[in-house]
This record gives C-alpha cells, sequence and structure tokens, in this order.
C-alpha cells in the first residue's frame, strides 16, 4: 500500500489517504496538548506508545466481538486503518470519578462510582469539546438514535474488555474517551486508546499512569506511558 | 385546613406542613434570585402571578392527563400541594436555543432546535445544579431507570400541553425547568410553573416576558410577569 497526501494533521495524528479507496494511513506524533489546546509540548516517544498500544487494544476488542476502525499495524508510529465518517461525538466511559466528572459531582478524585457512567460531548475545538446529551445529538443532527445507543452500549462493552486486560496488568481503568465513525453503514471504534485518552492508575501505589502527569506536571511522564505499553504488552503477548 | 410549622424556605417560597399528614402548604415570595443566588432582588408581587398561573397552569396540564401535586388554589400567595419526595434532578425542556444552551451549542439565542431538548440538572446549590445525564443520576442514586424515562416524557408531554396554551396567548415557550417527586410510589409533577421558571417570548416582538428581564437589568419585569398572567388567564377563563 502507498501513502499518499495528508487529509488532516489533528493534535495527536495525522491522517494520509492512500492508494486504497476506503483507507486511511495514520501516523502518530509525540504532540501533546490540554486543556483544549492552552497547554502545548512534547512527550517523546509518545506516538509510538499510542500507536502499539492502540493496536494492541484494538485487537483483543476484535477478538471480544468489538469491530474497529484497525486494519494493520506498520510500524512504530504508523498503522493502517479504515476511513470512517466520525460521529463528532466523544464518547467517555467513566468507572471511578476523575477530572471534570469529580468537579461535577461534588466529589474528591478517587470516587468509586456505584456503575458506569458514560458522557458524550461534542467534538468541537472552538467550542471547548462541550458536554451535551442524546437529546442534543438528534436536535443537532450529530447521530441519529439508533447510532447514539449503539455507541454508548459499545462504550460499556469495551469498559469491560479493557477493564480485564488493565486489571491483569495492574492497572485501573478510571475512565476514557472513544470515537466512533461510519463505515458501509456499520458503527466502528476508530481513533485511539492510549494513555492520551484513558486514565489509568496503578492498582498499588493509585500512581497515576497517564496524560494527566504532562496535565498537572506531575513528571515522569514518558516513564508513565512506557510503564502502560511495557504492561499491557506483556498480558497481551502472553 | 390549618397552616402548621414552616419546614422550608425556599429561594422563591415557603413550605409548611398542615394539620393533614401528607399535604404541604405553599407561600409564594416576592424574592428573585440569579446565577445561583449571586444576584438577589425583589419583583413586586411575583409571588401572587407565579401562585395563580402555576395553579391555572397545573390544572389545564390535569386536564390533559398530567397529574402534579396541586390541590387547591387558597388565595394570591398560598396554594394546597400534595407532600413529594422530590427527585433531585431539574428536568429542562428546551424549543428554542437560549441561555447556557445558545453558548454551549455555540448558537444565537433564538436558534430554533429540530426537535425539543430535555436536559437534567442536579438540584444542588452548593455545586451550581450542574448538568448531568441520566448515567450521573443512576450512578449516584438520585432516581431510578423508570422515573428517569417517566420526568424526561412528562417533560415532552407538558411543553406540548404548555405550547398550545401559550399560543393562544401570543406567547413562545422558549424553554422551562420542573421539578418532580414521588407520592404513594407515583411520580408527580411538583414545584411551579412560572415566568421564573420558563424563557416566555412575546410572539408578535420576540420581547422577553420572564424572569430575564430580571437577570439581565432590562427594566419592565413586574410589568411582564403581570402580561403573562393576564394573557393565559383570559386563554383558560375563557
Ligand atoms: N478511521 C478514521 N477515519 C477518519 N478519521 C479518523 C479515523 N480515526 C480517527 N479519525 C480522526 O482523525 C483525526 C486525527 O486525530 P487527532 O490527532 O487525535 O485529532 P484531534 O486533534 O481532532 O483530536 C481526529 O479528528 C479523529 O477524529
Ligand atoms: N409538593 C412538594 N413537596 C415537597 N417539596 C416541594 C414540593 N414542591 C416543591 N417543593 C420544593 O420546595 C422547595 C421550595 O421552593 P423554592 O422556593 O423554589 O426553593 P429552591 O430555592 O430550593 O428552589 C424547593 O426545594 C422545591 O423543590
Ligand atoms: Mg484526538
Ligand atoms: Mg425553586
Amino acid at each position: 500500500m502507498e501513502k499518499r497526501e495528508m487529509v488532516y494533521e489533528g493534535k495527536a495524528k495525522k491522517v494520509f489517504v492512500t492508494d486504497q479507496e476506503g483507507i486511511y494511513w495514520l501516523e502518530y506524533k509525540d504532540d501533546a496538548t490540554a486543556f483544549n489546546g492552552e497547554k502545548k509540548g512534547t512527550i517523546g516517544d509518545k506516538g509510538i506508545v499510542n500507536n502499539r498500544l492502540s493496536a494492541l487494544f484494538f485487537q483483543a476488542l476484535a477478538k471480544a466481538g468489538i469491530p474497529s476502525h484497525f486494519v494493520e499495524l506498520l510500524n512504530d508510529r504508523e498503522m493502517i486503518v479504515r476511513k470512517l465518517e466520525m460521529i463528532p461525538l466523544e464518547v467517555v466511559v467513566r468507572n471511578i470519578a476523575a477530572g471534570s466528572l469529580a468537579k461535577r459531582l461534588g466529589v474528591d478524585e478517587g470516587f468509586q462510582l456505584a456503575r458506569p457512567v458514560v458522557e458524550l460531548y461534542y467534538k468541537d475545538d472552538s467550542l471547548g469539546d462541550p458536554f451535551v446529551n442524546e437529546s442534543h445529538a438528534l436536535a443537532m443532527g450529530w447521530a441519529e438514535v439508533a447510532e447514539l445507543q449503539e455507541i454508548q452500549e459499545m462504550g460499556l462493552s469495551i469498559n469491560e474488555v479493557l477493564q480485564k486486560i488493565l486489571d491483569q496488568a495492574g492497572i485501573i481503568l478510571v475512565d476514557f474517551k472513544l470515537e466512533f465513525g461510519k463505515n458501509e453503514g456499520k458503527v466502528l471504534l476508530g481513533d485511539e486508546i492510549s494513555p492520551d485518552t484513558c486514565r489509568f492508575w496503578d492498582k498499588e501505589t493509585q500512581n497515576k499512569l497517564d496524560k494527566d502527569r504532562f496535565r498537572r506536571d506531575l513528571g515522569q511522564v514518558e516513564e508513565a506511558y512506557e510503564e502502560v505499553y511495557r504492561r499491557v504488552s506483556s498480558v497481551l503477548k502472553a
């Protein structure tokens, strides 16, 4: 397959068309942003971890019957995916309150939710990715009833699969963000699953092993990303 | 019936027990607050309008098959209601984007929604009544699945009934906030329906006829409240 023109450069990845219709080539970058782009930086080799870790998770999800855009891992920073017509909603699944949810509910970070929470955010940088609900999505034409149900149910199923894997890796899955899109009428999981898009806490020490180390200037950012990859790959390749 | 001790003084109403088990006596005040209590004032005779207008709306809703706490109008400022075990959620129904929704969606105030939007807010002054969704309510134990469905469906039915009445009164129902509670296992509409809890725009002039006149210092606040009561009562008493 041939890598052709770049069609989009996002905050974390570059998207290229290929010589094959309906197939994209993703390149993962080390660029890191937070707080809606206000904070900018670089996390060394983040692109490698996020690319390789996403590939592992997409493969594990496929085995569990959850379809994604993932086609093939090419090398350290690149993967081949199905081109999706993205649904402009971020689906956030949470097991433990942290970040904005702890503030919203007035609970301490670490508060154990009695059941997983699913939230929708409208993916729009200029609006700061606002928290929305299903009725907003329907009124604005961002998604249809069946799609809304499907992406939220898929979010909860993905939560189950990831929790199991991460638990074996000694990691608590606090929360994570997913993006979905449509391919030939089917809803597929897209984008990435990585320490950029998940909150991972060490089961023993409660140490943060994710982008919060960058957001909150906690140091040892690269080390945390590498550590997650090392642990998850040893579980999934075992 | 006898009015006994006050059990709660809210921002807009006083709640008294009566000599009858399960029956409350509500007294509507002229006190007005906005922006989570930051702005305080008085709107002359607001208590009279809100009490009498709520009574009219509750009676019209009852005729349409929508049950509320309303039992009897006593006088200018007082009504008798069924005591409810309040569900700590505000149900907001919107036909046109205004206020916080216009900001959230990045649209102009006045943007016509393709279909009514229903939002839930957790009723908690100390948190500023945060916008939440069903999964938050379930995880926090604020309501059960069936109740969440019921209060949102009731919200949409109430929207239909109120829109019809208000249209005849030359008023556009932009949005409104409802509170529900449980009484003998049944979900009933509670609280009030008034220019404090609705956005009303004049159909011809688009003039605001609601609490936004107070929030935004537009003047003629009392006049707007009186005008809504005059128009709605002439429709409903005709
Ligand atoms: N399979 C796919 N097909 C099309 N677009 C995709 C696919 N997977 C992810 N995307 C989109 O690619 C873009 C690049 O990713 P990223 O760098 O994370 O961008 P962003 O800054 O928008 O988050 C995102 O807008 C994402 O939604
Ligand atoms: N039928 C009812 N039974 C019990 N409580 C009610 C009923 N109707 C309304 N309430 C509650 O009465 C309180 C008084 O109303 P209000 O002055 O608007 O208070 P607030 O400042 O909390 O909004 C509110 O907390 C409201 O939820
Ligand atoms: Mg992204
Ligand atoms: Mg109130």
